[in-house]
């Protein structure tokens, strides 16, 4: 922990020297289970409605080794906001600032740094002009700046082209970019690889590149490994990170997990385990990836996992530690003694764990959402793959939700 | 919620007018996750080292629905605390306090009551008397008492001898009594029959019966029936609570969940689902159970399920229903068209979720603790049925520990 | 093998000496798949249409080890091959004496017994009379006398009062009589124990009783060991025997395999393999159980596993070993070095094997037949637990079917 | 089928009208259960050791629907009866004899032709020199010719360079010649992808070109269709054909299912059902393959089901259907009414079957051979790729065998 007084290093201070740095879990998912976020429209509002809740988030990230606080800021674009026909407490302006705050106060109580964050919008989708979509983007902007983040991150884009012009924003302040599609080794929506994604958003200006959300870490240190080839080849320089999910997604197609039918609301049994998280530690260290964290399903002993398995290569534990010895050893105090006898390595590392579901298969078939009466159309929307069919699609599916949310 | 100012309802009150009470979910499971609890001791002295966090899981169950704040007491008997080898910053009678103080502040901010709880002890199991075994109920109780609880629990009980002894300790205050073993259908660890069990706390004096932990929610209800089956024989009335895992154990023997290879670390993929839980309180509602909780595993989402699916019975939807439309109402405002169409009963209720683990199977071996060197000894405690076979068992194997622990 | 001349050792006086017996395989289920019986009807014409087909099979289960060959007569009484609508080529006789004349002349190749059989017919569920049933029986009986088999087995009862009058009849002849119910642990279709059905059988007359088809090896060895338990506590004697399925069945009820929406045409993946075959072998062994066979699904390398596992019992190897070394030892041979390394027992005992089916879950949902339009009435068969209702039932269906089959 | 005297049309007849041709299944599999062939050798002695279990086999495949009795030689070659340490009976030239007698015979009885084998060769393994191997494909064809084949086919080889030797040899006869690789998408083992070996394959003069063994048909089918194209895209012409495992197998990687755990005794799971095999049928017909046949563990009834899936195509039923109703239809017959509702094609299409074993995966870990001690070469083996690497790793495998068999 940086003692206090002294200036802390920078994001790219960090990783130019080599250090490992821990993002957090995710958020959306987090708070939804604590009955903080609405699944559906995914907003932020808790940051200005229920500070307490987020601000303890925050802290038992910080705890479990989080070198990165970021904003609670996903989906806190004016026009999400808008467009999920929720009737606000609070102006988009309003929790943008009270996200800073948090994440300020509570990077204070130990060695991280705060993030401001930005992620995919409607109004690309929507085909505004890039301008029209700058536009948003400088909006949340103009909070990060004044509230004076300490880096910024434009995260969850499926599309390559609209993660550019966020990045070209951001870029504007002078301050550190990170930048992370959520896109799988099978490229972006337009069919774009991540080699060729990862160079455009090196050229754009961004320093730290990578991919968040949609896929487990197995695919998202694959999808890392092919960004930072590209980028190799491409005789550039970047930084890397990834922010998977904590959940396994083998059976995933290119939409990620958003097309599981259990998402978002049976994703339990895919749930990874803390041993999981420490091979997918290990697995990104060793991909070169420098900047490790998580996204949905990440709870903090999720991030303390990634931590403890960094351990020699950070030289500490984090603070949670004190209430999780290493590879179980706390178990060593259990009252029946055969628990006791799994306080090793060894046990956890080999243990295959069971679902307890006898009626449940590993994999999980199609959605067959076709079923449902007055969506013929969904299935052709899932199969386009142009940015302009999807487009198309995703305007018409937004005014038909206008209209039935207006009534 | 009790409009400020009136005096609350108490538990029998309640429970005599036929309302389903809703109990709150498990603490050192969850806290362990956040980073508060070590697993192995499970000891709750976070209500003293880390009060914000605990208030904040009170709050997250109140607002799910819970009408009963349990403090945060389980395992705080001196006896454990001291056994854990555990150096304490805080005395036993500080944490009991502690704890309490938090359970009324959250209970305060909603309709809920306070519970005071005690468990089982290791005095039991080291074949102290039945005198020290309640001196050491005695000493939790005084807080309680101090700190005017509105009623006392008597949970995690393997053997309903012991379970006795606590009844007729707590009864001695005249506040309400609650009694809950962790125990399945095959009855307590010395074979005794959940009837049985159930007749003896009964007329040890306990208004309210049940089970928690150790089982999942299905084989809960069966026990609770069975309990409830030999009251009404043997001619008495009790009131019935069940209180069980957020993790599917149909594998599981007579020792539950302690029993899994899984057991804790790796219960993941074995976690319920919201709708799994909505299932639970239609079942546990119909079999005549009133008090409806959760133990380990369950998290504000689990508790917020029960409330939901008892709306109808209860009259109302908990707060944090603000953030969750039934059955998944808030997926109409999700981006993707497709999901959209998953917000509807049918949908998730049809829907088997799938493990993403194709090299996991459904049931999990007995453990292969045998491996380890030195707990030759171990086996033949597993399969030791009597109390007294037990009670030696533990006894030495406790010796060992603090040995270890000493060293 | 018996040298060529000598007079055999007859059932009796094998199983009266100790000795293990070992039984044949499944014929109806081999032959369906080999291209020579109609699932469904399940009828025995082929010993007549396709003799060099039946006669294989016969050989073939010698060669593993058989010390029996059963008549291939399974469902040829007349009333069965009238009833099943089947306009057939042979009559019920010519089958019948087809049957014993291929199993004599492949047990004259070795050491094998010929044991006639009869099995449940029409004629009881439809309520003919106890006398009408015994007819049926008989008409059987007179082919199995004139061919002069060497022992009778009364075999595939699901109501132990249909035994008991088979038992009677066979006893007529003065050979040696065996009894096997298709039941499972939970009783005959009456709910009569396995224990009372098994004295029942043995105050009939049979010297020795079993169970056999519908059950895995574990359920039927299971179900033997109460049946023993009975006689042995009604102070009666008797010899043992068991032919289970060579399915997993672990999520059967009462009525068996019958139940599985899998069955008879999706059970692939629950085919017991050779190494499960001996473990059968060896729990059943150890159960007392001496006569060893197995029914629908057994292969005859399913056979050849139980004669391999008996090896040091039996004191010798079957013929077909002279293909097969024990645990695999004949991989020494292969081309791949590493499956060479799987010649040895450890490596087939702890090996757990995939499904290779990540869509599937290893239990099964109970079948959904309900939506067939009119089949209304099916469901409550299914839940019918007294042999009235089924009586009623199943007569009711056989109309149905006559009329149905006669256009 | 051919009215009799009529002379029957030839193999590329056939294909050139567009027929249907149904090949048989894998002999050594089904007759290593049936108790005839050794696994682990897998060679064919059984053609003259035990010629009435062969010819019962040919028998059932015919009846079956199959139009080709390849002849059972397979492993037959001099170099692989004397490689494999096994004192024979026979010599080579009396196998080959025998089993061509035989497949002649039975494909008398119906529209069968009869199809010539040679395999891959230990002494192509062996370094040996072109003209070395092709001296053994000479002397297995030299039989062939003695005993007029109709056609010939070069099957099970690793290595499209051995398979081309194969096929210049064969083409010597001036008779049709068909070759199959048992590889799957990743093409051969020296990485030749699956549309270069069959453009060589054609080149060395192969009209019918394909894959056999090795994997299941999903993934057969898939590695015809990348031939297909590999030969369109070369302006070649050819005929295709496909013989794949009756075994699922997902979880392979290029050695196909001698890599994976269970191969080759506990493979029970993985077994199709006859609704996948009519699934195959239909896959296999749409990729344009017009030979669709099988490999190890099919059995008859695998077959019969390629021929129903194929009716209207062929415009006939095989022989064996009589016994066997399209789609179930002749459950109508069973004595359970709710087993009769299942006589339709939507109930079998849509089941999912289970596995009945809850304590195994769905997919397969890589083989723990690595633990036996004295195989830590192995290891390096399995990641070998080029030809030479293996070659020379498989000759120090043999010298090894050699030694330790001549003991």
């Amino acid at each position: 922990m940086a003692p206090s007084g002294q200036k802390k290093k920078g994001i790219l201070e960090r990783l130019d020297a080599g250090e490992v740095v821990i993002g957090d879990g995710g958020f959306v998912f987090a708070l939804e289970k604590r009955g903080y976020v609405k699944a559906g429209p995914w907003t932020p509002e808790a940051a200005a409605e229920h500070p307490e809740a987020v601000r303890q988030l925050h802290r038992e990230f910080l705890r479990a080794g989080a070198n990165v606080m970021q904003t609670f800021t996903f989906y806190a674009s004016d026009d999400k906001l808008e467009n999920r026909g929720n009737v606000q407490r609070f102006t988009g302006q309003q929790i943008n600032e009270a996200a800073c705050d948090l994440a300020r106060e509570v990077a204070e109580e130990g060695d991280a740094l705060v993030a401001g964050g930005v992620s995919q919008t409607p109004s690309f989708l929507s085909c505004k002009s890039e301008n029209d979509v700058k536009q948003i983007f400088k909006k949340q902007l103009d909070v990060f700046v004044q509230k004076n983040v300490d880096f910024l991150i434009a995260e969850y884009f499926e599309h390559v082209e609209e993660a550019e012009w966020a990045v070209q924003v951001l870029k504007s302040t002078g301050k550190p970019v990170a930048a992370t599609l959520c896109i799988g080794p099978e490229g972006d929506l337009n069919g774009i690889s991540p080699g060729e994604c990862a160079v455009r958003l090196v050229k754009a200006g961004a320093q730290i590149v990578g991919v968040n959300c949609h896929f487990d870490p197995e695919m998202c240190v694959k999808t890392v490994r092919m960004m930072k080839e590209g980028v190799e080849k491409a005789g550039l320089k970047a930084h890397y990170m990834s922010q998977p999910l904590a959940y396994h997604t083998p059976d995933c197609n290119r939409q990620g997990f958003i097309d599981l039918p259990e998402f978002p609301f049976s994703l339990e049994p895919r749930i990874l385990s803390r041993w999981d998280m420490q091979k997918y530690a290990r697995e990104a260290y060793d991909a070169g990836i420098r900047y490790i964290g998580g996204c949905c399903g990440f709870e903090p002993y999720h991030v303390r996992a990634l931590a403890e398995e960094l351990t020699a290569e950070r030289g500490f534990l984090p603070a949670g530690s004190d209430k999780h010895g290493l590879w179980g050893a706390e178990l060593k105090m259990h009252t029946k003694p055969w628990v006791r006898a799994r306080a090793r390595r060894d046990y956890w590392e080999k243990l295959k764990p069971a679902s307890g579901r006898p009626y449940c298969p590993a994999f999980s078939m199609p959605d067959s959402w076709g079923v449902t009466k007055g969506h013929a159309d969904l299935m052709q929307q899932k199969e386009a793959t142009t940015q302009d069919q999807l487009k198309e699609l995703f305007t018409k599916a937004d005014q038909t939700l206008k209209m039935e949310t207006s009534r």
